[in-house]
């Protein structure tokens, strides 16, 4: 389930990030020509754009289960002017592919919002050819930290944290990529840590990133967070006033993205063994 | 004060670190030949091996208040074959030296244990020429985490973090190198993060950082934090043994340390002026 809401701000929320940490994310992820790649869960296609333009060559085939999103996504590549991605309404659980017709799988922001990660991550594996790679981005709230320290702006953080898992997602699940792509039957994975430093020599930053995407998502739950009593809204209210402090200008803010790749095995393992329990 | 010790765990423990990030955090510090670089605390010489052979055509005078590292960071240099490092026994607070007499400094794991931070980089900046420049390293226990989580490993980590304070230091003192330069009347301050990440796929890096450099260091820590009951020794027990955990073959680690470069103002300003309240 997908909790941030997909509400105007949320839609800003997330052009912001897309725009501060588009290179940090998306600067190396490069698929060679003529390849037929599979986004998973474009949302609102705020990466969409970087994958379909950083990639002219290949054709991109992106989808999501929720047409709101779906449509303000076809609406942003047209206006990107990219014509190199084709859009479906469908749900992860319920894809109209064959198996092994896809070259590669772009899976960002997607598996933290999943209870069952490892069976997504089989599912995109039987569409892969053999040879074919998975690359997946997560965040993880678990890698915030910042100047001045607060713990009531970390209990703020951990309400996001809570009202996730409580719909069935991870949002600490960045750290876990390694894992998760090896229990899943992937070979030879890499994942590499895409850290967020933000003080007051990158000011673009410290709006876009700090108040703009990691802040507001913060903000974002507090009716929430208030009405399931996980905190009292005037504790919640210090906490994202400590996150805005982190903003000023002797402040200091970093959060942690992770990007995994790893590999379809050439030839198929026998299935069923001591990985098959996790599906 | 050091808190970690003067040990031979300890020993070996440092050296641990400094091989397992060294390329991560010197591989890029380079002064030009013919610099005179001040290195300040240089302990066990644990960096200065680094800093002397990736700095050949540099003359670096370092120095530490306790006899016993310097003796070990003495026979260490000089078992690398070293020839451009004269050491000097002495306090930073009472250095021998003229102003202005250096063109750089490098300042590595040594913040973390002042009381007074910002009054030590003014004391460098005054031994610094005009337009000279200070690289510092620090780590940030804060900036740990690791899979699986752990709330009972991070109560030990916080012990360290506990007594570190106790001593006058700051355990966390990484993400705030960029107001200390600023604070300290430094210029153009830049600040990267330098993330260890440690996973099955480096085994190198999952003993040598995630067991022999982090884990040890907090286990060093556990007859203090039991004698001043800030833990109790079975909880201590329990978060180490989460600690190793995440040196199994699913398990991550992450750890993130900071390099800050400034230079000092080539025209100095006046000094007394609201800056002045920090020393």
């Amino acid at each position: 389930m997908y909790i941030h809401g997909y509400g105007d701000r949320e839609s800003e929320r997330l052009l912001a990030q897309a725009a501060s940490v588009v290179r940090l994310l998306h600067g190396d992820t490069r698929f060679p020509p003529g390849s037929r790649v599979l986004e998973v869960g474009c949302g609102t296609g705020a990466q969409t754009v970087s994958l379909a333009s950083n990639n002219p060559g290949t054709q991109i085939v992106a989808f999501d289960h929720s047409t709101a999103s779906l449509a303000r996504a076809i609406d942003r590549v047209a206006a990107a002017g990219l014509s190199n991605v084709a859009f479906l309404h469908a749900d992860l659980f319920a894809l109209p592919f064959e198996a092994e017709s896809f070259d590669h799988a772009f899976i960002c922001f997607v598996l933290e919002h999943l209870s069952h990660p490892i069976a997504a991550l089989r599912l995109v594996k039987q569409l892969l050819k053999p040879g074919g790679s998975v690359t997946v981005f997560e965040g993880d709230h678990g890698s915030a930290y910042f100047h001045p320290h607060s713990e009531i702006a970390h209990r703020a953080i951990g309400c996001q944290v809570e009202l996730q898992r409580r719909a069935g997602g991870n949002a600490c699940i960045g750290r876990q990529l390694y894992p998760l792509l090896v229990q899943a039957g992937y070979e030879a994975p890499c994942v590499t840590p895409r850290v967020v430093y933000v003080d007051a020599t990158t000011p673009d930053l410290v709006d876009s990133f700090t108040r703009k995407t990691f802040t507001w998502m913060v903000e974002a739950v507090r009716e929430e967070a208030v009405a399931t009593r996980i905190i009292d809204a005037a504790t919640f209210d210090a906490g994202i006033r400590d996150l805005y402090r982190a903003a000023e200008p002797d402040g200091v803010f970093c959060y942690t993205f992770f990007k995994g790749v790893a590999a379809k095995p050439a030839h198929l393992p026998r299935e069923g063994g001591s990985n098959g329990r996790d599906v």
